[in-house]
């Protein structure tokens, strides 16, 4: 059993034990995409937990799972925090997994110390953050706050042509009928992993994140010409391959002139008829542009745009863009990260005030909710990998951090 | 029955009682790739044909056709003409066939007009030029002149996993075994649509050609580092598709610059994970340049390759580049091309002294025979695509160019 300590020790016992809920046992890394055997496991073993801690443990309808210990004088103010579960297919053990393990030690390691809450704590294990097995992201906290409609998932299936909502029924759950009950949430933190390499190689101990990045998702098709390699002049030309790639070349040296925290990828390419011998005629390409200024992102992306309209049409090539994702930045709640910042001051933590790239949980909760998060370091940066590694002693900093909050905000306030 | 006259009607018919050789009757465009059922129908059609016309029919070992009337004063100086029968596919009426019905029908026209000629008349309708059932091209033309190799083929496979060996059997022929008899060949003409705009956009009734574009193929592959698109700086990037895109802009701006007849093209692109969210950690394109200087194309060439190398090293990205195909340009015989331009001159055809940037049968020729060739406008340039079309009155002027060269070589020598 783990103890109520929060250690190098305690935290790897936690994590090995939920590393042990894979849909491949014996393989590298953890895979537990939403409703499979193991993520039904997972949640059912650490429902034994929590209810061991004298929490009570409830699901919502979609499979969030709620652990709450009723607070002595304002039981109807909850102090929330948690992560998700699921993971990408041979993901690593920290994504999502750290910040159960961490609400779990911390709220043991309060009641152990402290006993009985004010506030009342709650960890929530949210249902779905990664999409990796359904083309959906953050189903889990999206119903938390009834924001997923059931539009959303009806049409789509797994890689082997299993329904969302077959998948869904057989794991025990269903669509959210009941207004999800968020009302008395008055605050939330979620822990997690940077999953970028800005603190590891700067040697800190922790991030306190101020705001998540606003991310875009576009198709780009250009369609040109397609013709003979060898008889068609480069002048009677209009390859979209030469095209694309002049777009590519520029827009990415503005973004690099242009600096942190933009980031812009172009990630996949898909070239038609995809011959060596033939001047190609059309080609799609991705674009995924991330920002936490929503005023400087909606510039950039503007602009972007403008470019390759004019580039297309100086190629004789028409362009198509498809933008099939823009969610806005998410400011964090200047609340939680000055508590944050006050506790990690008082600890001597060497920490970064920094945003997050990466999409998470937490940008759901902000609009509804004072929420906050924490960042501990990522090995070289690696995540979504079974390479994926948290030194124990940045992970022991982090949950100290999230326990001396919750602290703060459930036991003096 | 066809005529001796070398007119629109006779060239249409022709063209479409060749186009009824197809494995797909009934779908637009010729699909006759080499070794099929509709190839063999057409060889043994032609052969009829030109025994007809009182030749000598004879197939070598591995299925050119080689169709001789002997010369009745030389007969041991061979005249030839030709070109190849086999077809991409759902490609178009003309390519490789085109030439065929004009040598049928220049040496039928002569044959009639004038009788037995000097020289022995030769028509050779090659086995495989388009490598377009099996990885393998000029096959055909190479055996002709004892430059392929069992080896060559003994390993490839069509599309369906069909040996090149088990189709060539089943066809009824086999590797040459004897030396190929091109000895006495004393010239080859070659006639072939254009396959690209120049001469139908400038209004041309004709191209003469001086030489055959060489042509290089290569395969580059870029290792960068494969990371997350939202948490991984620009700085910290090794972006395997931003790099590459420098190098196409690049180098294609360089290529335009340097004009005709440079030509480079980077038609396949396949990026690894090719994924929205990834900055893309490797890929790997084509490349094909063709120019008709070896010196230019070889400086070219190795610019290029520096260039790569240089742009890899400064994201941080190693470069390998696999070069599978060096072919140098191919100049033909003067004393073919005076011949063809005086006999334009007489007929004061608008004609257009040229060159290949298509490979060509004729290319394997050339070191071994004097050869010429002649093209014909090919409509917007289009060609392996059932849209492929050569005006007749164009198609007229180049037979009768064909046929006066010929009876300048074999009649009035």
């Amino acid at each position: 059993m783990i103890d109520s300590s929060i250690s190098a020790e305690t935290i790897e016992s936690a994590i090995s034990w939920l590393a042990g809920f894979t849909e491949k046992p014996g393989e590298q890394g953890v895979t537990r995409p939403l409703y499979t055997k193991s993520w039904k496991q997972a949640l059912f073993a650490l429902r034994q937990r929590f209810e061991k801690l004298g929490m009570t443990v409830e699901f919502d309808q979609v499979g969030n799972l709620i652990a709450t210990v009723e607070g002595c004088e304002k039981p109807e103010s909850i102090i929330a925090c948690g992560s998700h579960i699921d993971t990408v297919s041979r993901g690593g053990r920290f994504d999502g997994q750290l910040g159960i393990v961490a609400a779990y030690l911390a709220i043991k390691n309060l009641l152990t110390r402290y006993g009985k809450p004010k506030k009342s704590l709650r960890i929530v294990c949210l249902a779905e953050e990664e999409g990796s097995r359904f083309p959906y992201v953050f189903w889990g906290s999206k119903n938390f706050f009834g924001l997923a409609k059931k539009e959303d998932v009806e049409n789509i299936c797994d890689s082997e042509g299993v329904p969302f909502e077959t998948a869904m029924r057989e794991a025990g759950f269903n669509y959210q009928t009941t207004q999800p009950k968020f009302a008395n949430l008055e605050a939330w933190i979620e822990l997690h992993i940077e999953q970028g390499p800005t603190l590891y190689s700067n040697h800190e101990d922790l991030g306190i994140i101020t705001s998540i990045a606003g991310q875009h998702r576009w198709d780009v098709h250009l369609k040109g010409v397609q013709n003979h390699a060898g008889t068609t002049m480069m002048s009677y030309r209009h390859d979209a391959v030469d095209c694309m790639s002049h777009i590519i070349a520029k827009n990415l040296d503005k973004a690099k002139k242009a600096g942190d925290p933009l980031v812009l990828t172009f990630g996949r390419i898909s070239v038609v008829p995809n011959q060596v011998n033939i001047v190609p005629g059309e080609v799609t390409f991705s674009m995924n542009c991330r920002h936490t200024d929503k005023a400087f992102l909606d510039k950039f992306l503007q602009e972007l745009d403008e470019d390759i309209h004019e580039t297309a049409k100086s190629y004789g090539i028409t362009a198509q863009i498809d933008k099939w994702m823009s969610d806005d930045p998410t400011p964090l709640s200047d609340d939680i990260i000055n508590l944050l910042k006050d506790q990690a001051n008082k600890q001597g933590y060497a920490y970064r005030v920094m945003h997050s790239g990466a999409g998470q949980d937490t940008q759901i909760f902000a609009p509804f909710v004072k929420s906050g998060m924490i960042f501990v370091p990522s090995k070289d940066g690696i995540s979504h990998a079974p390479e994926e590694y948290t030194d124990p002693q940045d992970a022991v900093h982090g949950v100290k951090l999230l326990r001396d909050a919750l602290h703060s905000l459930a036991y003096e306030d």
